[in-house]
């Protein structure tokens, strides 16, 4: 019954507008009474966003279940795309979608709060990540904001190009760029590093040179790497090799 | 007349609450008529948030008015900090504010439309200035979600210390978290860089070793740093030496 309402809301929506369709209309074309309407959605706007909820519950519940060893960055970005699979999963629906939100400033308000949520997620799970750290929650509030502006703006782009071609290959390109900004490296799927394959790794030497042993804060540190490696791989050494995280 | 209805609607808020507030209770308040209030505001909404407009716009001008030169996540921080000076003007309307929009939906709402429209004014910007390099829409999306994200984790806790503290300098704090991420050198301001003035700075050695001379994508790049530089500081010497921007 729930699919139903969201199709007959849908094909209102295209063919009278969204603001001239109500909650009446929509039951009346489905065959169903105005409570079975509010007993799935609170109210017209959540009929356009039926699986937001349940994708914002799957994202917690991930998130909950991280390993307390896995990468934090790469961690939130794995969580973003599960956004990404929801709108893949249902292509011609997702554009559908997209088209209408775009036209109707009340949807695009809603679509703005559960973005927002979305980033409260992300954002929550980075602050216990880096709770106790300089810095942590800002840390956590940008990199948030940052993963879920790279998944829009690749999810975007698909929508645009209605639904063709391959939705995770822009979105895993989108991430990698935010890790790459935020010192971790990409995660394996969307890391084929070609630069890497044909150069060594950068080798890192830390050295105490002119300096008496153990005064860590004045050690030197020099860092050898061929032209041709990808930035991120580069920071990540000197990261290391200054042993920050 | 504008500031009388805003401080007239400020009072009823906070003694009646948001929702308990008509635009009659306020313009009975400060003396005149309806079409006076909706002269100046839209909606109830905008009173609260009576400066934002005018910002906005200052902000689309101070970016059009840039230098070409100009770095541009730095020019991003800058527009970003003419938010962050209308909330100084006036601390204590500021706090209230702050703590009415947190207990009303509706306004939570829109404040995160407003956040939008500030986001959209520098990712366009930024869209610009990159145009024509490789994931020119993707970076400037990205930097000004953090941009964004950096300027509100400051904001939100200057005003949960109740406007106490030098607002600018927790600002500055937070935009040069982003300027490091995203590879550009805090602003003079708010770079003291300790670490530099008692470290010397970090020297690249660009050499050929053991390469046949001119085949730049295979030279080796050696950066010598001492730890406490900052990791912007070598980040940027190693961006240097790659040749990249």
């Amino acid at each position: 019954m729930r699919d139903a309402l969201v199709a007959a809301a849908f094909r209102l929506f295209l063919e009278r507008g969204y603001e001239q369709t109500t909650v009446d209309d929509i039951v009346a074309l489905a065959g169903v009474g105005r409570r079975s309407f509010f007993r799935y959605f609170p109210s017209k706007e959540d009929v356009v966003f039926p699986d937001h909820e349940r994708c914002l519950a799957d994202m917690t519940a991930f998130l909950a279940a991280s390993d307390a060893e896995a990468e934090p960055v790469r961690r939130v970005c794995d969580a973003a795309r599960l956004v990404l699979r929801m709108y893949a999963e249902n292509p011609s629906f997702s554009v559908q979608r997209y088209r209408l939100t775009k036209r109707v400033p009340g949807l695009r308000a809603y679509e703005l709060s559960v973005v927002w949520r979305y980033e409260r997620a992300l954002a929550e799970y980075l602050r216990g990540r880096f709770a106790g750290r300089p810095d942590g929650n800002l840390r956590a509030d940008v990199i948030a904001a940052a993963v879920v502006a790279a998944h829009n703006n690749a999810l975007r782009s698909w929508l645009r190009s209605d639904g063709q071609g391959d939705a995770s290959a822009t979105v895993d390109h989108a991430l990698a760029y935010v890790q790459s900004a935020f010192g971790a490296p990409p995660a394996a799927p969307s890391a084929p590093a070609p630069a890497l394959a044909t150069s060594p790794t950068p080798t890192t030497a830390p050295s105490t040179t002119g300096e008496r042993p153990g005064e860590r804060p004045e050690d030197v540190v020099v860092v050898v790497c061929r032209r041709g490696v990808p930035l991120w791989r580069v920071v990540q050494e000197v990261e290391t090799a200054l042993g920050r995280e």
